[in-house]
């Protein structure tokens, strides 16, 4: 499992500020934390940017990839922003992301392709809600496919997000099951070994214990891991998470093991 | 995943001195945790008791019944103590356990059929050892499948335990791969919903550091939950490894979350 900050994002107050002032120091301060954490990518989550859309993604494009050459995700449902902020990239990027509603079909997918650039496309209704049971989810999975191929895309350019729940929403735990069948079946489904992306901070959103919290993204994690996933959006500020995650991916993907590579 | 002890082992010099005085004390005491820590079984293994097999089996298996109404392992290659234990266990029995070694075979498998008792079968060569991949796993599974058929005895009663590796084995971390497939495999290779069984101590044995270790088996543990594991065997007195199996069962088996509930 690759390892993604979702810590750089407008709802952390600092960083809305940032935004707001393009002040580029606690943006910088706080990538500087997450790629000494572990972070293998960055997630720049300035939220729909209503206002000055273009010119805070590049603002915040530039800060981040002045101290910084990890891929970024550009993370906005603002289309302009989005281009914006695939014009002035010199790391590697990746759009986050697309679905089946009909205006991220019209203005975010193609901007996929027009920019060459990898893209996720998130297994939600064309209204944005999440699909009710394992057949919606598969047949989502087909048709969002099915619009990605239309626009001319290249397999190899889609990560789907099958978008985890919280644990706390009605259908919350039997969808998150659901998502690690498809995880799994995806390669098979699509017929080729399509990348995957899952949120973490999503499963324990909203109030509850602290350390319950962590404890259910330390065991749904390794689920993840062990249904194949490729990329993990994650606090990589929480050590115990991060540590689990790390360890998820050595027992799955080496060989010899040994107590001092071991997280 | 079912949480079953394995602190009730001659290898804790305490319960082999408990065993060699016949005293039940030490023994009812470690029970007594197991059982508030959260064990809904106890593995009882005593060695092979060369001396008073049958004296020492019937011993232990009155001083845990007299404290404890979890059903029991009964975890010894010695044929006569177990058939001491089956004959006085008032609690459900699970015979722990039998392989394609030909003495197990001729001694230890018809215990089952004789007694009416659910047999844990080991994926191991007739030699003993480990299989070295996974189309061995996987023929090992089905001969095992075929001479525990030829006794006569019912599906049902079969839990096979595909062997966790040390993780500094020199295949170890291919072998434990291995595992989480067949688990997930095998109701499908065997044609009905057979049940299975690991030992986690196993993983992390032999020198290492502490924290790492608990890490190690706090990432297994969900992997194979998540796999389809019948039953982990572990050492339920490590709070927070049982907290992820707790967590694991949780995720996996609930359709309504609350952090009040959740461990």
């Amino acid at each position: 499992m690759i390892l993604i900050a979702d810590n750089l994002t407008v709802t952390n107050s600092a960083i809305a500020k940032a935004i707001s002032d393009m002040d580029p120091g606690p943006i910088q301060d706080l990538v500087f934390q997450c790629e000494r954490a572990g972070a293998e990518a960055i997630d720049i989550n300035p939220g729909p940017l209503t206002k000055d859309p273009e010119e805070k993604m590049t603002f915040l494009v530039a800060a981040v990839q002045s101290v910084c050459g990890l891929p970024l995700l550009l993370d906005t449902i603002n289309p302009k922003a989005l281009e914006a902020g695939l014009r002035v990239s010199l790391n590697p990027v990746i759009i986050n992301g697309f679905s089946l509603e009909p205006k991220k079909l019209e203005f975010i997918l193609p901007l996929a392709k027009q920019y060459d650039a990898d893209i996720i496309g998130y297994l939600l209704y064309p209204n944005g809600h999440v699909p009710a049971g394992e057949d919606d989810l598969t047949q989502i999975a087909l048709d969002l496919y099915g619009e990605f191929k239309k626009k001319g895309m290249d397999d190899n350019r889609l990560i789907i997000d099958p978008v985890v729940a919280p644990l706390m929403w009605e259908n919350g735990m039997r969808h998150n099951r659901n998502i690690l069948s498809l995880i799994q079946n995806l390669p098979d489904l699509f017929g080729f070994p399509v990348r995957t992306i899952a949120g973490l901070s999503n499963l324990t959103s909203g109030p509850g214990p602290s350390g319950k919290k962590r404890l259910a993204e330390q065991t749904f994690i390794p689920m993840l891991a062990s249904a194949g996933l490729t990329y993990g959006l994650l606090n990589v500020l929480l050590p115990e998470t991060l540590r689990t995650a790390r360890m998820s991916h050595m027992l799955l993907n080496t060989d010899v093991f040994s107590w001092v590579a071991a997280p």
